[in-house]
């Protein structure tokens, strides 16, 4: 397998764009070869296959969707991250709605399933850990439930944006955070 | 078009069946006639293209997801009807999935997009009105919350069923009724 790192990456966002404009079943390797505009039979030669590249896109959206480490810096207002992760869920939609794509796929595919597990489960854990030592408000539950409430907002957001037309986002963002953290508004 | 009820509904439970195993792409007029074991050509004389066939299963979704009218009888408690909501989720998998499915083909298909943003919306409306009428616990921007922390449990439920083993939904529910709500627990 070729390892240029840059080309690697290149070739991992080309696919999460077919991803998002094909849906799975759209995503062949040949796919990705003319979404990066590069030959024919590059991708096979950085991945042994679909399954493989799969599980690569799921550990390159995470680099695509990296918090900025200035928007944790100071005084980290929960509210504040929440509406930044909204925002930059809204710039990077195409990584969000290609890992839906991977969420329905692994339904499908036991190897992908575990991986994607894995992968969830640890994110998640380190969310949980980070918010309780920065000493933000909210328990343990509240930040999971918090997590969820974010994970419908963003899935209603990214896939029927006209859907809470009537509610608007930032003071639901507001309430969810003072409610599920039980913070003093 | 045809018009036999029962064989219509037949042929669009094949197509949920069909979009959640196959994703959306493996969704053709064809794949539901070998689904629903029916001759070839039988589905394409109940709706005129792809299109249709797509806005059909959605209003499908629909009459397989309705709440039995003893679950929101008596007195009924949110906690309790969550809870239900979600064991209903679990027993109709596949129509939440192809749901996600109708999302993601959406955000490729403008008529599909208008056809499923003024269904979620008529239904959010309605819940939040029947919750409101009903005089149970909690205001109009909790309401719209609990939807949302509601789908995030069910995506996460559906697709990544041991992301939450760490976090038992019983309790998760309960407190996610208690604070968005504002009930005394």
């Amino acid at each position: 397998m070729r390892q240029n790192p840059q080309r690697r990456a290149v070739l991992l966002d080309a696919a999460i764009e077919v991803l998002a404009r094909e849906g799975s079943r759209g995503l062949t390797l040949r796919a990705v070869d003319a979404e990066a505009g590069v030959p024919t039979g590059t991708t096979s030669n950085y991945f042994a296959n679909r399954a493989q590249l799969l599980v690569q896109i799921l550990h390159r959206t995470r680099e695509r969707l990296l918090p900025d480490p200035a928007d944790a810096a100071g005084s980290p207002d929960t509210k504040v991250l929440l509406a930044r992760l909204l925002d930059r869920a809204r710039r990077e939609r195409n990584v969000h709605i290609a890992m839906l794509e991977l969420r329905l796929e692994a339904t499908r595919r036991p190897e992908l399933q575990a991986e994607l597990a894995g992968f969830l489960r640890a994110e998640l854990e380190a969310n949980v850990a980070w918010h309780l030592e920065t000493g933000l408000p909210g328990d343990r539950r509240g930040v999971v439930l918090l997590y969820l409430a974010m994970l419908g907002l963003m899935v209603d957001d990214l896939t029927v944006p006209t859907l809470l037309d009537d509610h608007p986002v930032a003071p639901l963002i507001e309430t969810m955070a003072e409610r599920l953290l039980e913070e003093q508004p």
